[in-house]
């Protein structure tokens, strides 16, 4: 995400242009309504003029001078596209129906739930090789350090394993900075805020393509074996959402290949909905969460709640876990044990159990996750800001991942060196035990947990019995560990931050078990319970999320007794954390000013009207209209919806306005039929000839060509297109004098793209998009609340 | 439910009432729009005429005599009142919010969460109490048994045990099913399909009034002490959505007591949320499930997935668990020991680790629970339908009741008598061991079964080791109680079905494991496994939940790591059972002819336009209308909302025909106009002197006085109302060429009761309510499909 992804071509909030046509609704003429109300659009070029008007009821405006400051979380962009939910029945639909009947709808149905098994059998897969990748890398990259740490340790000369350690760290990270920065820059971070937008309804450019899935999972093992301060999860969620838009799709723009399947997918609506279940099978795969991932899934994405999906989305989680469970296991030499459902895996817990009086120690647990994501959260959010000013070519984004990645290495030199925290050999299992300066038959506890990947360090910290470290190091480790992942989370490299946050937690968790253990020293402490309460809470506090999480932790842990103490924390922690900042991901979405829609309307807002809200002038297309015309529209706007208008049914002295709503066409219909000379005189290519139906739009979807793009000769200008088969002919609508909240939900429930705004006589007054809407956003902080008028930054 | 419930004033899906009155909009008249393909709506008197026509594109009309047949599934009770989730932004509104403001807001938040604590709280001390009374009073009563059976078999009279069991079993029975058929019939059964019916948004009388909890609670506590094969859980789930609607509101009917508090959750949308919150309380305290009551209440209920909305209900399900927990856990005697998450208990399972090969025998056990499932259901259809033509009256309920009491007993009777199946003592905990024919140091395994509740006969057969119970013991079990729970289900009792569910499946899952072992002697069977899938795959099979029911059983097991058994199992009977039949709770609501709107629209059907669904012709008010008037129309028809109209902006010859929409304006808010005399010239209680605020209309809810109590003087008939200041003033609209899945989805995502529709020029042309839409259905059967049309069955 980030202000850095490529812009595309916007609805047009706030077009600029005002050239009257013949066709052009102006807004004076709306006023013939009874209401009359018909208040002045809140145009971006006003806004500048009045920015000292306090807006009506407590609107809290920005100064428009912040409007330019980068970083900013109240500006939203105007260069995201919209998806467009609603079907558009026209007649070319009717026809397919007619001609095709109840045995395709059989049919299918039955290719979705094929479509599910094949999304959770590839995504599984996806994470198979990922996993494989890093582990196997990793055993390689820390058994030669530790050879060279072994060796040099006795000549004294521990600055050669030490730069060793940094060029390997600095070499492997530089390879998936470049791939993110120069070849997908979208591919970057973990993805799921791009996930959640696009379940929103926003069109991240590139972001399920093939391309990025490409890079993703190279950077991902790349950043994973450079050691960088972040995990294979995040990603995992972004890689299934990506297999499920290429396979229901049956086509790849990477590849410039079209299978011809699955064509009747083609609409944003079910591609929609595969992508929501490919983002679940993804966190079904990376934590061995089917249940998880549906949830995740829904808390994080979908508002409509449709049972029919969320049962094959379950289907394809429990596929896509069980895949994943039976090719791990074949690969570990246990075929058919089925023991590694998931790629995070916390180890088996023991089920803990708690006294009535330990929920308020739970609670303070929850609490202090709070706080700290809160911090983390702000940390994040200015090392952002900084990136966007500073860091802003890719060969910077390149230098500073791999600073990064030598400073991870460098902070856990160092750390291992100074506190010379030394166990006894054999308590309990790490892979590459280092003896560094200690005696024989010990090892360095904190290299045990430098040297092996961050999800073996989460399991050592859980379930390492008490005393296993220093209480020194475990802070030391916490507060390194804190700032290397806030700073790792962000940069140039595709990594998520469950894990990092999860060790954070989990090391805080340990040194509260020890702080309680001292308090209480006849009581057997375990310290599993609090080290796992610990990592809930501090990811809680960063992510925010609720049930998902919960469930997520309780089947990583395969432990649902300890459910109600991980709730509490979570919770706690949700509270705490969103009193001072909202969660990571809305964090990041606000930063690259996507017009993300909410879940519920901003309260106290009946008082704004739809006229308020929409943009107008309104560029409109008759029923029957010329080429030559709707060339010249597309043209000069950049709106993708246009209403159909009639003249009225009672001719005034102006024949000349066209405005009572027909229908909606949209820019990828119209630049259809002009591709494809669906003109009513020219022979060549009549109605009769060419074969028109709805294939002919999908197979240029989702990417249709530019309008510069046309080659259209003189003759064709001349032509006229009757849109009437090819436009929605019952859009929705609502009155201008409708509410925001009426608007809202309308969008909000049916994930509309755009609306058209009539007058009492069902003349088109004005449009609304997405961003129209999106931009008032009640704001919370500490207890207050109001509501405020985000600015459009229009073309960055 | 049944169609015993009674008749409240519909919204009129079919009026017959035709008589032409100045605001009539004539069909006739809509024909001015350019499209004018306005369709005859298919009245139900043309249906009779038409019987034999096919209509078009296949859609199947069932003739019309099968309309009067009791238990057809295929008919519509126009007297189901539907909910109302749009919000009526008129003046009131927006001035009660300007007078508020935002910390009304935060308040109104504030008090949403503490709702959704009390709710839990108290679902969760009715639980207690239901718990509490069944355990001490099945303990009593078989003990009492026991002793009676240990001293009659001796003297070889065992009538007399026998009789005393079915006069108990009668006498328990008796009371609750007097209490129900006489004093609350909507208590009867488990509640789930009315809660279903509500949340869908039907309102079902009497549903969620205290009275019914009263009956509910009494009428659950009997229904299992007295034997029945029934469980105490769906109740649980009807009780806390009960509890939620009373709290949230401040006010009982029952009680005709209104405490003034939370007057502004006094909505359908407000009240929908909380009674979805106490559903899902309920299945957290049943099960001590808290993310299953979560998962149940999303998938059985809401369409809107709003995330505010669910962590409150998370909360609510998290505190019910855990009060429910303290409460047992004192109970019991291990205060602070929390060990008592739920009333269902299954015990806790060991991690059963299975094998790859193992997955098809899960998927054969699903198979079996969902042909198993359907032929449940099938039953049990057939018996309602039974019930409904010849167990007509209240008296004749109490009887079956009675008569199914004694048949429970003289099954477990004649079970353990005949099929002397004895055990050593010792071998598992049953409380009340029966030597009865055994041998001394040996008891009836079969009486053990039966001498306790279901719940703990659930357990005994999952829990006990291999060998327990002898082959033909279980099969003469499983056939008797599958008899049994499906002629219990749908009595006029009090009692769920999952209970019965899991015990019947529980027993052929211990069978097909006594099975497997007898196919592969030398391999160690763990009985628990196939009893708990089998358990999981019979339920599915019948009530066919997928995910809420897969996390409701891990919960209740506390093993996450059998997870995937359970989920195969579960889908797989989901699958099976499809095919045949469709769920228990959706045959009992098509029996009832609720108008229930599934989650998708039917396929194919853009053809069907909203000239052919919406009820025409209209009746409208003008925006200052004469008192007489409304009051003529409010008793003419029993439409719920009228549209409010100007008169047309281009006045043609005919003055009278006021038509374009200004607003809607619903029947209970003329009800309170006309009550509390808000009338334009009466000076009496003109504007300034009455209060006019939210709060007038809010006392009245939900209950509105009928148009025939109204008491109106000749004066007060003379005068005029002003409607423009509490109609909606921008209701959402569709145009007459609008296709029928485009009304569904406006209708299913915003939850709307009134649709009208306008044509071109924004005159209205027709209503469309909740009604005419569920007429449209799909059928799907042995894997074909097709569309049927319904039929009302106007007042019964």
């Amino acid at each position: 995400m980030g202000p850095t992804t490529p812009i595309g071509a916007g609805e047009g909030g706030s077009a600029t242009t005002t050239s009257d046509t013949a066709q052009l609704v102006d807004n004076e003429e709306a006023s013939t309504s009874s209401q009359g109300n018909l208040g002045k659009t809140v145009h971006f070029e006003d806004e500048i003029e009045n920015d000292d008007l306090e807006g009506s009821h407590g609107i809290r405006r920005r100064q428009p001078v912040q409007k330019f400051e980068p970083g900013s979380l109240n500006i939203l962009s105007a260069k995201y596209e919209s998806l467009d939910y609603d079907t558009c029945e026209n007649h070319l639909l009717l026809d397919e129906e007619r001609k095709r009947g109840y045995p395709f709808v059989v049919w299918k149905g039955i290719a979705r739930w094929f479509i599910f098994l094949l999304i959770g059998v590839i995504t599984a897969l996806i994470a198979f090789i990922i996993d494989i990748c890093i582990e196997e890398f990793s055993n390689i990259k820390y058994s030669e350090l530790k050879k060279s740490v072994d060796k040099y340790v006795i000549e004294d000369k521990l600055y050669i394993p030490y730069l060793l350690w940094v060029l390997s760290n600095i070499g492997i990270v530089f390879i998936g900075a470049v791939l993110v920065a120069y070849v997908e820059p979208v591919a970057a971070g973990s993805g799921i805020p791009q996930v959640k937008c696009y379940l929103n309804g926003v069109k991240v450019p590139r972001v399920v393509r093939f391309k990025t899935l490409l890079v993703k999972t190279v950077g991902v093992i790349t950043a994973v074996v450079g050691g960088l301060a972040g995990g294979k999860e995040g990603p995992m969620i972004h890689s299934g959402a990506v297999v499920a838009a290429g396979i229901s799709q049956g086509k790849s723009t990477t590849f410039n290949k079209d299978f011809k399947i699955f064509q009747y997918f083609r609409e944003d609506h079910e591609k929609r909905d595969f992508v929501s279940g490919g983002a679940a099978a993804g966190v079904s795969a990376a934590f061995g969460a089917p249940i998880g991932g549906v949830l995740f899934s829904l808390e994080e994405g979908t508002s409509f709640w449709n049972q029919a999906l969320t049962w094959r989305t379950f289907f394809g989680t429990v596929v896509s876990t069980f895949t994943l469970n039976v090719a791990l296991s074949a690969y570990h030499g246990h075929p058919g044990d089925l023991s590694f459902p998931g790629l995070l895996n916390l180890g088996k817990m023991e089920p803990f159990p708690f006294q009535f009086y330990e929920l308020p120690v739970f609670m303070l647990f929850g609490a202090a996750g709070g706080l700290l994501g809160a911090l983390w959260n702000h940390m994040n959010y200015r090392l952002a800001v900084f990136r966007i000013r500073y860091i802003t070519s890719p060969w910077l984004r390149v230098v500073e991942a791999c600073l990064v990645a030598a400073a991870s290495a460098s902070a856990g030199f160092l750390m291992m060196f100074l506190l010379n925290d030394c166990r006894p050999l054999g308590e309990d299992p790490t892979k590459v035990p280092l003896q560094l300066y200690c005696a024989d038959g010990e090892y360095n506890a904190l290299a045990a947990v430098w040297f092996q990947t961050p999800e073996a360090s989460v399991r050592s910290l859980i379930h390492d019995p008490m005393g296993s470290y220093k209480p020194t190091s475990i802070l030391v480790f916490v507060l390194c560990y804190f700032v290397l992942s806030t700073w790792t989370f962000g940069l140039c490299v595709s990594s998520g931050l469950f894990i990092p946050n999860l060790l954070t937690g989990a090391a805080w968790g340990r040194l509260g078990a020890i702080a309680i253990q001292l308090m209480m020293p006849n009581t057997p402490i375990n310290p599993a319970k609090y080290a796992l309460v610990g990592a809930a809470a501090q990811l809680g506090g960063v992510v925010r999320m609720t049930i998902s999480l919960t469930v997520i932790i309780i089947e990583t842990t395969g432990q649902i007794s300890n459910a109600l103490p991980i709730i509490i924390t979570v919770v706690v922690a949700k509270w705490v954390g969103d009193f001072f900042n909202e969660g990571i991901y809305d964090i990041h979405i606000q930063l690259a000013a996507v017009p993300l829609l909410p879940w519920e309307p901003p309260p106290l807002t009946h008082n704004i009207y739809a006229s308020q809200v929409m943009s107008h002038p309104v560029f409109t297309l008759r029923t029957v209209e010329n080429v030559a015309h709707i060339l010249e529209v597309l043209r000069m706007v950049s709106y993708n919806g246009f209403p159909v208008v009639d003249p009225p049914l009672t001719d005034d002295s102006e024949v000349t306005t066209y405005k009572r709503l027909r229908g909606l066409i949209l820019r990828s219909q119209l630049i259809v039929l002009l591709q494809n000379k669906i003109f009513n005189e020219n022979a060549n290519s009549a109605w009769s000839n060419t074969k028109v139906d709805m294939d002919m739009f999908r197979t240029e979807y989702p990417r249709y060509p530019t309008i510069e793009e046309m080659q259209l000769s003189e003759w064709d200008k001349t032509c006229t297109i009757d849109l009437r088969p090819f436009m929605s002919p019952s859009p929705y609508t609502l009155p201008h004098r409708a509410s925001l909240p009426r608007l809202f939900r309308l969008f909000r429930a049916l994930g509309l793209r755009h609306l058209p705004i009539v007058n009492d006589v069902n003349e088109v007054v004005g449009m609304v998009t997405r961003k129209d809407i999106a931009r008032y956003r009640v704001w919370r902080h500490r207890g207050h609340m109001g509501m405020e008028e985000l600015l459009f930054s229009g073309e960055v």
